[in-house]
């Protein structure tokens, strides 16, 4: 066997030593002949700092695995047994002015969530769709693992509008998995969660350790906030009233629909003038500061410095799920697949964030059923946002782009819509190609 | 046939006069013998004056209904055929108060939607239950023609927690259907519009006259806004770029989704210092002036003043639907009724709003199917607020209580559901024996 | 107005005197201009008689309705307002075959169901489909009142694969009611059924008598099996412990799922020699007769004989429904239509024989939701059939129609299945030009 | 930890070495302290010597595991920690009168299937929640495997009438498995087919070979019947047209539905004089000998005849269940528990069999969806006739008991399922409490 082709597209990501580094680490269960770092021609810079060293890694373990960096998407996706998405359209710039362009009507300003995720999203889905359109000319059989957020919405998009074999991947329910073994100093195998919903929007129905429902025990360590946070949100505490009626586990990125008015309150101080910027602002710098160190021709490994960067667990994800896959494990993991009935409130052919057995032949959902109605009313008033969205930005359609927007559960008026669109268009108007008349 | 006995649960409401008019305008069809007017002690004195007044109009029309009080409720339902709930747990005092105590928190104050809607469901509830009760001893196979508000959520309640045959009513798609026939210069017999949805919050998806879609032509004329509203929802006008792309008619009701932030600014403007007042203090002083006239002992008709109240085509509404049971008319009205199937959107057991053939075996709704996510996503969100606040109202159960306050989507956050819901439940306390210890 | 414009496909039917009558009757209601009998060539004879009956009939009641004759389908479609199809694919003799192929293997041979259904179906699915895509190119806005048999199958066929508007009719339900009605003393307005099912296997649920659910009553009276059965059908017993476990109306039809094997000894005797011939031979004696009757020149009305023929309520049912669309009346007629979620166990897009509200916007399915056990099995597992037959009849595809035969219920294994098949596809294959290779 | 306590009831079976080995196999991953075989007084021969050969058999393997007896229920049940069901309510006797009973009628005669597995189950109802009852007061926590067939039927009964927590089990699946690993030549891991359907009416949807679908190859190898067939169904072969347009496995016994008319036939000529006698019949010798072999006090393993008896890999299918639920292992086996939505098709509190992942919290079902309409119809048809005969055998409602059996697709007529059901009732009547007067 020749070894697997791995390509990734947004290779100059900063992330890309954490995905080398897993591979790295599952070099022996996983046989990878070549890793093809794709980026745009602007990006040649960032990539060609992220090859050497990713080289440089892939000596010191040892492994024959070639890195190559390529500028012709078609040429690299020829052969390809796996493709990873982490590209970012419009780079941190773009980011910068999702999260900062809703908070002037009192409405978050996010990357994945609310009216910067839209925009993210519809900024995303002609890239993705070409990006399928190449892999079925060049690698119809390959698996897309998609990272690129809002990771949910993108995965809908391309289950919906292409025949490419995708799953949708984000580090939130491998980390809450994660965190919660720390609470309970138990063994991360030992755990395992009911997880059910949407991409950042997914809850721990059930924990169980050892076959115990040790549920109640866990929110209880929860109350003090610092337990499930992840980087990249602000550490809000959690209200201890609410949790123990919800009796689930909500996951981090659910303080922007749980609090939302706190949350709004630390976007603008840090977005005011004299804050710490907004978090792609303060990513800009993590991420000057990494490429700064991934130049040092001394460095072989992920620097520690890393870990700041948000995407805890990302690799370990990203190439334990490629690994299910290539070696037909049958393992659950918990990833973003199609719906096919697994949740009974939602319709078949949306996208959901669910467990998930992974093998060879793709992702089989496990049975969630009837969600309660605690989940149900904003899992559903969530999804018929990102159905419209999806509808709005593959169309290119206004109309449905203002019901998208008006109909997400934290925008508070039409009114509000019609400016957050007019505004989205505007600033967002060179990589809305959809969108033009 | 001795005629029928038609009981009225807060019979000295300022509405009864519009309600025994629509009877006497229906005499033909529906004889009826006696129309017994219930009340508690403190409502004496306005009760007997309405008393006075129906008895002078049905003589006035020639009729033979005798009119009747009291206020010994089980006496009275003792041979209901039908019985009407309009009362007011705490009268106009607590609707203020409904309007008022969200407003500090920036959230809406309505007697129906939001946090006000729910203060009065839950002070409703036990009274409801114990008529169900009162009902189900002493006239076990008459009609519950509920309008108490929120009329949906009041009669999701007796029918998930009673035996009672209950229908839920609101002038609010009459209402609907009669404006249109105005703006078409149309007969309203030869409108037909498919009504889907809850109470306060139905769509109307699809309006036909003669059989021929005219929707889009209504959408049009409602952009001035004047067109479809009510006395009692400030008159904002509607947005061409919203109704468009929806492309179904909104109800008066959904202004306060739609445009949450512009009526919001309306409440709190009337309810500031030098403002006209809420809703509850402008219809306190209509009521002081329409007893007045009531007492007139010339009086012998509804006076014009009544329309002031809000409630046009309520008593069209009423015994039109009351004809239809009795008559055994399979005729469509639009009411509150058990889902069953009929929007497969939403849990079989919940109640919604939509056509129905009305017979003497009761409501038997129209298919709907599936709604469009422009529809589905707020009306789930809805929904499950609602299902939660029965739960709590029911049991007296505070985490539900907080779980369907942080569920509805006016609330912006679980920080100010916990506030809303303390603040309720000390306000209403003496009507809230279900949350005592 | 200048009058409405009925075509009516198989014009030559021994059935069309009964249409006209009820077009005569209600001809108050319905100004009918033109009354196109459509026929094929070889029908000419008959189609003549009839056309000049109708006309007699016509004059004698003093309309002015024109009766012409059309054998060029598309000439004759152009301005139609409704067409009528009762055409008959091979005429009683294909009917004959149908009824005796299965004989042999032990298997029911019925015009509608089972085996000889499935040969009729596929026989009319090529016909049904070229008249509607006739339909689209002449009189797209007109409806399709189709009687054609198996009517649900063929409904479906039409509803699936045309856009053209149609609606499946059937007697069997109104023969029920009628049926009911005397039996009941009663006035028929009087008798409401809750009718669900597919046609020809539709149950009454419930039967209402002014609102008095007289269901059990009504078993009671029917175990006789005289009361509700029909001039096709043979007239067995029903069993009364049977009936009132089911606590529901079985159709007549349903004899052929619940007394198969005395249903099939009923049709191998009378198909053996010196039996009175299958239903089909016996029919083709009626016709000729009612055809010599037709052609007595004094004759003016539709004579008594032709209630042997078995369409009792036929025109009455056919041109109820046709006043019911154009008068815009909203009444309730019990019809083949699209489920659209009215009966949650069955697919929505299958067409069902339900109780609908007719209106010019059509038929609108009350919400009938989850089915009983005793129902629910045997109506999914005949519609599993007819999805199957639908898709092997409109694509030709000889494996989807082995599994339809393999899934019907009165098919006894794949083995006789094959045979079935194998032999409708041979004495047919005149008719299947789908199946041709 | 001290080791788990198994009970097994019905220890007395022939099949109790079978489960030892079984234990024996695992006996590293899976720490048995103690299996107490619990059968009636009247099964104390047979018990005492199959305990004999068991703790000859463990102590040949040298393992600690302390084999006891026991006819005392509830004294055997406290403590335990899983309990298997493998009793059979009145012997090989009466399900030798099962599989003769429906013959005369023309009707096949079958341990699980028609009307003789409703019999069996009728038996087997009181007995199982009678069983649940003495675990709910002994062994609340502890798992029940329900071998006890129809272990579908007794599986959905202990699920809807009682708390404690089961899991059925068949070994058809994976004897579907391992035989089809043999026709390919593969390693049993690398297989995984998606099972889904009822017990005894299960399909293989799709099956994998490394991630490749080779399902098409596989029923060409399926055609000459031999490869998949079971020791104890007559091997009747697969027809190509047929298995071809399916595209999926059926399992063994699906032949007694698509080879209805040449199964009753292999019946009838066994059960005829001269013939073979009926399954129990052989089965009866099978076992004698096998008690011979197993008094021989040189004997410790479980002799080779064993293999004719039909079980193969029960003990597989029982042990590696039993160890994926104590090691809390997530692996994906093929049982019966309930379906909550995995088959949108099904009821969600009806038992289906399907895989699931299995763990320390019991079994969580694959998502299935929509099955296509080949599979839908039949299945749903079975279940219905399941639900009406758990209602039946639980209440001992005689009315229920003849909707069962005249739902069920292999009885031809109301008439025949009246005669059935008066032939069982009196056969059976010893074992039927619930249905005495
Ligand atoms: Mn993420
Ligand atoms: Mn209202
Ligand atoms: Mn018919
Ligand atoms: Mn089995």
């Amino acid at each position: 066997m020749p070894g697997l082709k791995v390509v990734v597209i947004g290779g100059g990501s900063s992330y890309t030593p954490e995905l080398i580094d897993g591979f790295i680490r599952r070099a022996a269960e996983l046989p990878t002949a070549e890793i093809c770092l794709v980026d745009i021609p602007d990006g040649q810079k960032k990539v060609r700092i992220v090859a050497d060293l990713a080289r440089r890694m892939v000596d010191k373990a040892g492994l024959a695995t070639e890195i190559t960096i390529s500028f012709d998407r078609q040429a690299a996706l020829s052969g390809a047994d796996f493709v990873v998405t982490q590209f970012r359209v419009g780079g941190l710039d773009a980011r910068a002015r999702d999260e900062r362009f809703p908070l002037p009507y009192g409405v978050l300003g996010q990357e994945t969530t609310g009216p910067g995720g839209f925009a993210k999203a519809l900024r995303t889905m002609p890239v993705i769709l070409a990006i399928c359109r190449d892999m079925a000319a060049c690698c119809p059989d390959a698996w897309l693992i998609n990272f690129t957020n809002p990771a949910g919405l993108i995965t809908e998009t391309v289950l919906k509008h292409s025949r490419i074999k995708c799953i949708g991947l984000c580090n939130v329910p491998i980390h809450m998995k994660m965190n919660i073994a720390k609470l309970l100093e138990a063994d991360p195998h030992d755990i395992f969660i009911d997880f059910a919903g949407l991409n950042h929007l997914v809850w721990g129905r059930t924990v169980w350790h050892k076959g115990i429902d040790v549920t109640a025990g866990v929110l209880d360590k929860m109350l003090d906030g610092a337990a499930l946070t992840m980087k990249n949100i602000p550490n809000l505490k959690w209200d201890g009233d609410f949790l123990k009626s919800l009796g689930m586990l909500p996951c981090p990125y659910h303080r922007y629909y749980y609090m939302t008015d706190d949350m709004l309150a630390e976007e603008q101080a840090a977005a005011a003038p004299g804050g710490g910027g907004t978090r792609a602002e303060v990513v800009k710098k993590v991420e000057e500061r990494l490429f700064q160190l991934y130049q040092d021709p001394q460095l072989a490994e992920k620097p520690a410095e890393l870990e700041k960067r948000g995407g805890a667990y990302y690799s370990d994800a990203a190439v334990s799920l490629i690994s299910a896959i290539f070696n037909d494990k049958r393992e659950i993991h918990t990833v973003n697949t199609s719906n096919r009935g697994a949740i009974s409130d939602l319709p078949d052919d949306c996208v959901i964030e669910t467990n998930c057995v992974i093998g060879k032949n793709g992702a089989l959902p496990l049975t969630v059923g009837k969600l309660p109605p605690e989940l149900a009313g904003l899992v559903q008033h969530v999804k018929a946002y990102e159905i419209l969205a999806v509808e709005a930005g593959v169309r290119g359609d206004r109309g449905k782009a203002l019901q998208a927007l008006a109909n997400h559960p934290l925008v508070p008026s039409v009114g509000v819509a019609k400016q957050l669109l007019a505004d989205l268009l505007k600033i967002n108007a060179v990589y809305l190609p959809q969108f033009r008349d």
